[in-house]
């Protein structure tokens, strides 16, 4: 007998008592490992989660969380190699692995770096810019997102048991959420290996991940409103989740993807003697066969001119006669197994309602070679295209064989295509192949509120196109309606689904002091030291350097205007300038002003601040005209340390202000500043 | 018999068949209205919605859009005293009706700003930089947020009869999506007679905005996941809807606002010696009093030091003796009824829940004084201050008395507040009255989680303080668990949430084309004549002009440090300069690299292009050496014309590059730039 998968709760590793079934290789036939058929109480992991996991991750700033992700990326990559033996029991070829395995990895390091360049350096997120709230500016809003105290529950789909378990875990990690992991049993023996790993790596804090390798009982009791539930796999168990009275009434969480019949479109331009033909066939073939077409985002819907449907469909079937079907281990063979007999014979099933409406133009269940394996005791299958007749046919645009499945549609024009794309009632992704930029603006913006993602593929893109069926990590994955009306993944936006958005409203001070970002209107504290003297250590927000008065000359005006060569007639001639219906006269120069302002604020001498890298939201207010004294404050705003580097960046807020106390220019500079002690600020 | 009310669908005012129950008035028990008692089919209205309303407002952009709400803004303000007097029937002072009628109107100027500011000239919303996706700069991603062709339902509370429609149809609105209305049918009669004066207006596109007044039949069953249901009202209610299948399994988007047990936070550092001790008592008695306290973000938990409990009862009571209760109309009342008899009865029920758990300390229901009214017909209550012994007692953070009615709690210290915050499992708003900005860090991140919105009232905002109970529309409204799980408002995002969020991947000149914003990578097209030669109308997004080169020398460098006063050592001192970790030697200053290029790109005679209002996102890459030579590429990449101006807003892609084609400087120049035939063009 093989061993019993094991669960990682509350610190340890643990087997349930009582019965475990076997998990079987989707390409051998043979037992893999055994799942325990019993439930499994969870409220402990819960408690642990909450109590212990959940305080040490939220005790890390963003930074920090993006450095053990950063740790534990490269601890798994390192390891990888053990993984993709015992991939290919799911009935993954190489490729296949690499699209869960490594893809998982990839998308910790993309969170890594999400976290480190695009998160603060402290635990809640700003959220959009201040909202002035009263004249006088003492009341300000600011909307911020803080962790919510509870646990992500992921109940993942049995296609990519390690990248399924990553692509959540990352952004609620960096979010400050523990994770309970529940596999599907069907091929639970990778994940739980990978876990090991993790767990083994010791680069997450204990208790802010765990893993139940069993049916968490009552899973939904137990949680509230702080919680949140990941849900991968069929619409109907998003339904009954959905359902739960924790979730309609106790504002559980509850985020969904769910498979949908997601289409791919042919251009009307694409014709067989464009680039674009080639890529839509090649892409569906792509499509078909990956995974042996177990991919909740896989091409379902091929929507075609329907004056080219014999065409796609004969290029289609041209290139999956050259698909080999077998053994993954085999070099030669394109397509797996299905994960489980189970599995395939639900393909079966969904093909049989399918060819009520559709007819089956290539590939025969019944009969078709595999390569290096057992058929019989084997999940295959060989890719299976169908073509409708009649397009409006409800079957095909409902039924979803999850396996190596798509039917050519045709359509009458553009309007119809749209029309058929939307009868898929929301989906994870679509695609479009056009070169036409008027075809591609106005069938994306028709159809983007039925879709999570679009791909717009052309011979521009194609060499570097990641394909149809390809979540990343940086951009939103999930769908409306059938999809699952979830959204998960796409950078940032990924992790603040674990947070609660809440609007602050406070004196500049307080806001001050509640998001550690300086805000308008706070004190400001004139140092005796200039503060392009501090360390990084050393600075505090709100310090202010106040430079000025320098009085601009029209002497000046005119030789900055011949010095850069920026002779734009507001600057030179006084008639012309005249008529400017803003100026009415001579002004100075919007660069003049913020290099006068640079000349008033600066230190000379070699100290911590090391450069200027950068601007953000300069605009010019009033206009500076000959004679005008200008004034320039400058203010410590924001401090991101690099943890892995001997310097952080500053920010500071600019004002430019005139001899009547109005606000000339206003600004963000941004500053390396370099830490105490480190050789750059020995400079 | 008083008059039956009406619906406005399909275009038209009806009066459904049947019976109609009488309205009462609440100050005087007198009839007001009558409201249908059977039934309505809505199918008609929503598929009107969809096929009429929708398409007419998704054909204008989103300043049109916002045109329209101003317009309508406007019509309704100038129209506000005939709404005054109706109000009154509802139990409003004319201070409640404000809130209600002058918030409403004032939502809808909100709304029409930031759509007008905030919001492209055009139909789709840009969210988020793109993603490069690829090497070579081929394959790109953008997150978009298109508006989804369904409908709008607002399902209403009582107490807010017009701004409770208005805040929810103005970023629907905005977002191209139509809105059905079905107030609450207490009030019916107050929101009838402001959606005559929408229609009469003519501002709104027909189908845009529809109203139901009585109970739409099996409403749920017509709606589906492009649909959006918007709630307002008790937390059972919410969830009865929530549970429906269309919601569970049809993805029909559903929010809740649900009243909930807000509480108010006094810190321990505001003693009654404090400015802010009597900032929280008095902010306390008038969210009691206000709307006679029927506000889902009415304080119900006052948690105050254990120490201070006395001492808050015993000024609030103070306070509250000088509340006149009586008839709206009269100058001194400033309580005045509750919506009805059955609600004052329904808070009545509450009130003997909570006194299992509280004593009561101010107010007597069964004896009070009602000025200028009968106590006897109207659904009058006077305020009702209770004080919790045991802090922990579950009634006082479940039971809410939808009144004026409010419990004083003792905590320990500020875990303990913290925790009690907590057991409203989720409120819309919360306040905490300090001075103490280390108090305000730490309680604020840790309740933010349980609140939609928190307020900061100190000495030094509280004049301009808007108040714990009053959502704002440029700051976000809703709260997680009891209080809904929803979110409305808060400016741009609120008109997001009907909108669906999609990735799309595409070359650059398909992105260009999809989001009619030039992006990096997509084609240029360098103009015969110099693009600021060109008007609004003729400009085209990818007009470029580049300049240069121009060769820095070491004098330039010099010069300029001389000039602007900016002698950093950098730009000053070789040995200094050498050391820098960054530079290794002298470096041009970063605006003269951009003051160089303004000179290489700019077109020195009086043209359309009027002025540059600003830089955005100014980034120094390279480091730019003396004998460097700069080119400048300047690119246009998005247009917003001003419908109420001559001139729009044109915002160009830089970027300068040394002789190596390195990137020096990469920014977004801003400028303002003249309609064809304005006055401004023929300067």
């Amino acid at each position: 007998m093989t061993a019993v998968l094991q669960s990682y709760v509350t610190g340890r590793w643990i087997t349930p008592d009582g019965e475990a079934d076997p998990l079987i290789n989707a390409v051998t036939g043979d037992e893999v490992a055994r799942y325990p058929s019993g439930g499994m109480d969870v409220s402990g992991a819960i408690r642990y989660a909450r109590q212990v996991g959940g305080p040490a991750l939220r005790a890390l700033t963003f930074p920090q969380r993006a450095a053990a992700l950063k740790a534990l990326a490269k601890h798994l990559t390192a390891a990888k190699d053990q993984f993709y033996p015992l991939s290919t029991a799911t009935g993954a070829t190489t490729r296949d692995s690499a699209i869960d395995i490594d893809g998982g990895f990839g998308t910790l390091f993309s969170y890594a770096s999400k976290g480190t360049r695009e998160l603060p350096n402290d635990t809640i997120v700003i959220d959009g810019p201040p909202e002035s709230l009263g004249r006088a500016g003492t009341f300000v809003g600011q909307h911020i997102y803080a962790s919510r105290p509870g646990v992500a529950v992921q109940i993942n789909a049995f296609n990519f048991p390690v990248w399924g378990m990553l692509e959540k875990l990352a952004p609620a990690f960096l979010a400050g959420v523990p994770s309970i992991v529940k596999p599907a049993h069907q091929t639970a023996y990778l994940t739980e290996l990978v876990f090991r790993a993790i767990v083994d790596s010791g680069t997450l804090p204990e208790g802010s991940v765990q893993l139940v390798c069993a049916r968490p009982q009552a899973l939904l009791e137990h949680l509230d409103s702080q919680d949140t539930v990941l849900f991968t796999g069929s619409a109907a168990t998003a339904a009954k989740l959905r359902g739960h009275p924790n979730v309609v009434a106790g504002g559980v969480r509850f985020n969904a993807e769910a498979d949908s019949l997601n289409c791919s479109i042919l251009g009307p331009d694409a014709t067989p003697d464009t680039p674009e033909f080639e890529l839509y066939v090649k892409q569906l073939v792509a499509e078909m066969t990956t995974k042996a077409g177990q991919k909740c985002t896989a091409i379902r819907r091929a929507l075609v001119p329907a004056a080219l449907q014999d065409a796609v469909v004969e290029a289609t079937a041209a290139r999956l006669s050259a698909i080999v079907v077998g053994n993954p281990e085999l070099d030669n063979v394109r397509m797996g197994a299905l994960a489980s007999i189970e599995q395939r014979d639900e393909v079966l099933r969904a093909l049989k309602a399918l060819r009520d409406s559709a007819t089956l133009v290539f590939g025969d269940p019944e009969s078709f070679h595999v390569e290096g394996a057992d058929a019989e005791r084997g999940a295959f299958l060989p890719p299976l295209l169908l073509r409708a007749d009649d397009p409006t046919a409800a079957a095909v645009h409902e039924v979803e064989a999850f396996g190596p499945v798509s039917t050519v549609i045709g359509y009458r024009d553009l309007d119809d295509a749209i029309t058929l794309a939307a009868r898929g009632q929301g989906s994870l992704v679509g695609s479009l192949v056009t070169h036409d930029a008027d075809v591609a603006r106005r069938v994306v913006t028709a159809i983007a509120p039925f879709h999570g993602r679009i791909l717009v593929l052309d011979r521009d893109d194609a060499k570097e196109s990641t394909g149809h069926g390809s979540p990343l990590p940086t951009l939103v994955h999930g769908g409306p309606g059938r999809a699952g009306g979830g959204e998960e993944l796409g950078g940032i936006r990924g992790v603040l689904h674990f947070m609660q958005r809440t609007a602050v409203q406070a004196s500049p001070d307080m806001l001050t002091a509640i998001t550690g970002r300086w805000t308008t209107g706070a004190a400001r504290t004139i140092t005796e030291v200039h503060p392009f003297r501090s360390h990084l250590e050393d600075l505090r927000i709100g310090d202010t350097i106040v430079g000025g008065p320098r009085v601009v000359t029209l002497a000046d005006i005119g030789h900055f205007a011949e010095f850069t060569g920026d002779t734009f007639y507001a600057h030179t001639d006084p008639l012309a300038a005249a008529q400017n219906p803003l100026f009415g006269g001579i002004v100075a120069h919007g660069y003049l002003v913020v290099s006068l302002a640079a000349g008033l604020f600066v230190e000379p001498n070699p100290g911590p601040v090391l450069a200027n890298f950068g601007v953000d939201g300069l605009r010019f207010l009033t206009p500076v005209k000959a004679g005008d004294a200008l004034t320039v404050t400058l203010t410590a705003k924001e401090m991101t340390p690099r943890l892995s580097a001997d310097y952080g960046e500053v920010r500071w807020d600019a004002v430019v202000s005139n001899q009547n106390d109005e606000p000339v220019a206003t600004y963000d500079v941004l500053t390396l500043v370099a830490k105490r002690g480190s050789g750059a600020a020995r400079a």
